[in-house]
């Protein structure tokens, strides 16, 4: 090992040199940037003490066409020029939820896939901190080739999570991923592009003017330095991150054998939830949204926002932030939260256990329905348990 | 016990007399005239001997109103001039799907339900036998104030399970049912209206010539003497003879809370096939259909025919009567379908259990998808097992 420590300079430059040297998500370099850190691991890759023979190759081959360490300084100073900044594991802003990439071990069809694991390092422009970006962030991602239904939908929902105060994560593309991010931007929410190129040169060029707003207000974020192309393999690289960083994932509309598969089979297999909108059967861009439903059972159908905040919602969390007498909310409100607010003391506070008894629920069912009257103001959250929200008019249930 | 036997005369004018006392579905009825019979039933209810203190009280009630066994002969005498006929467990035509009812505990909220149980005596015109038509049965049903998309859906759905020799199944209502009712009888298929009134009035009278057109060429079918007025407790009462009697229910459109829910969770009681077509989530007539795939995990999502044939179908059952060469089935196949076709072996037949041990799936999901190639044409059963049909032109696989 070399006297590198995590998050000083040689730490940093190590990892986008490793990014460079193989794609990120790659399990051997993961392995042993892990074992003996990413400076140790870069030393040993270009002294050709390689164990994986696929590795080996790779490495020798890239390692032709240039000196890692000199591209990785030259990255480094391109960014700081543009106002990019690089994160590392180190840092107090690294996205934690990304790690559990470390266990994922399923690919879309089900097959064991090895080169998932977690990114190395990530190049951020925007001025927020990413760790809080994510805490509470849902993806909403779809086709390309949106229809103006999916459009619509997509608006109502992004706007509805950034106005709870819910990161829209997306993929900046055309259709269903613009829309998520301009409803978020037009909510005066957060929304975060997950790019698969370099955050000074966003892909869809078309889409241009749309990242330069989300640079000043929102998030773009990527593996691969600036200046790095948008190859064709690495959507499928990033869309792993979409998954690992937020709380769930929504596909508004897909196509049939699309993408979407692969990216709802990631959400399940790392515990984060899947949910699906569906459409009109008689729509292309709904037929994927459909074959997960048949082929997934642990996707759940989502019909807006209320339904997507009951799945990822989390008793509790950001309860201060969240605006009071919803009242609209309350009329979409499930027989399960009626029979929960129904047990609810009229005064005093009661603790989940409690009222998954006097309701004839089970205790998981009361705490996910908790979390959404939480968030409709219906219910309040005390060191004692919950109370009834105090009456502030006439949004406030009798 | 009296000396009537199932199926004669006395048996008949009893079971229609008992409908009258008591609703049909009555459970303390049900269990009389299967521990005595029907003939005995009526004589012991009209001497007073009633164990049940609530059946008592509405026996006495309804019997100061009318002479049940007079009412019983006039109903038969009416039913006799109408070219209407009645069929009783003992016919041999008696459809024994809605047998399985004498076990259905459930009722929509999920709580005990008595009266549930089987018809004692089903009314119905047409020249089909109930039994044939009911063996390879699907219901399609939904709102009657259906959308345009509900209706076109409803026809594509109901012509193509038509054309495939299903028979469709529905509750003559208006809206999703008559465009079922209607798209069955364009194909040149079947189609069953069960009526929650008499089989000489069938309501809603808007679709009068509907149900004289189904009187010919199908069948109009209720547990209602002629002349009873469809009553508003009777729809739910008729609903669990169509969820019984058919191998599965597929929901077009229904609305927020509405009857659907009870129909579906009785459809999955019944281990019937519980199917839903998604729908706009901008659309109130399909708010219901998503309620129903959140919150019942035991319902399917279908987009069309195939998939609706692919949960009913029977391997096996109705080969001869289905048409070959149905190309456009074989685009729509799934990726289990395509790995057993890629598993069949070129020449000679095949068990199940091999082929599953061949394709790498289970002999369940092989059997389900073989009963899908076989109404595709593309496997044939044999003797042996099941073989690659023979090419006939373009629509067969390579």
């Amino acid at each position: 090992m070399n006297g590198a420590r995590p998050g000083d300079q040689p730490d940093r430059m190590a990892r986008v040199a490793l990014t460079w040297l193989a794609e990120p998500g790659n399990r051997a370099v993961w392995q042993l940037v892990r074992a003996d850190g990413a400076a140790a691991t870069l030393d040993r890759l270009l002294g050709g003490d390689i164990p994986d023979p696929t590795l080996r190759g790779a490495v020798i081959a890239k390692a032709a066409t240039g000196d890692p360490r000199r591209l990785a300084e030259a990255a480094l100073q391109r960014a700081d020029r543009l106002g990019a900044r690089i994160v590392v594991p180190a840092d107090p802003e690294w996205p934690t939820g990304v790690e559990s990439l470390s266990t994922l071990e399923l690919d879309a069809a089900g097959r064991i896939n090895h080169d998932v694991r977690p990114p190395l390092c990530l190049w951020v422009r925007g001025g927020r901190r990413l760790d809080e970006a994510f805490a509470r962030s849902v993806a909403v991602v779809g086709a390309r080739a949106a229809t103006a239904y999916g459009v619509h939908v997509t608006n109502e929902l992004a706007f509805g999570l950034a106005e709870c105060g819910w990161t829209v994560v997306s993929g900046g593309a055309f259709g269903i991923d613009a829309a998520a991010h301009r409803a978020a931007l037009t909510a005066g929410g957060l929304t975060v592009a997950v790019l698969a190129c370099g955050v000074d040169r966003p892909y869809p060029t078309g889409n241009a003017a749309l990242f330069e707003q989300i640079a000043e207000s929102g998030l773009l974020m990527s593996e691969w330095p600036p200046g790095s192309e948008p190859l064709r393999h690495r959507f499928l690289i990033r869309n792993r991150v979409i998954a690992a960083a937020t709380t769930g994932t929504v596909i508004v509309e897909a196509a049939a054998r699309s993408g979407a598969v692969q990216t709802l089979s990631r959400t399940v297999a790392l515990g984060r939830r899947a949910m699906v909108v569906p459409g009109p059967v008689t729509s292309a861009m709904s037929v994927g949204c459909h074959e997960l439903l048949r082929r997934h059972p642990e996707t759940v159908v989502v019909t807006g926002t209320a339904q997507v905040l009951e799945e990822v919602g989390r008793i509790g969390e950001y309860l201060a932030e969240i605006p009071r007498g919803r009242g609209h909310v309350r009329d979409d409100l499930d027989e399960d939260s009626a029979l929960i607010l129904e047990a609810m003391p009229r005064r005093g506070a009661i603790g989940p256990e409690q009222l998954a008894a006097k309701a004839g629920l089970g205790v998981r069912t009361v705490l996910r329905r908790l979390s959404l009257l939480e968030l409709a103001g219906l219910v309040v959250r005390r060191h004692d348990g919950v109370t009834l929200a105090a009456p502030t008019g006439k949004s406030v249930p009798r």
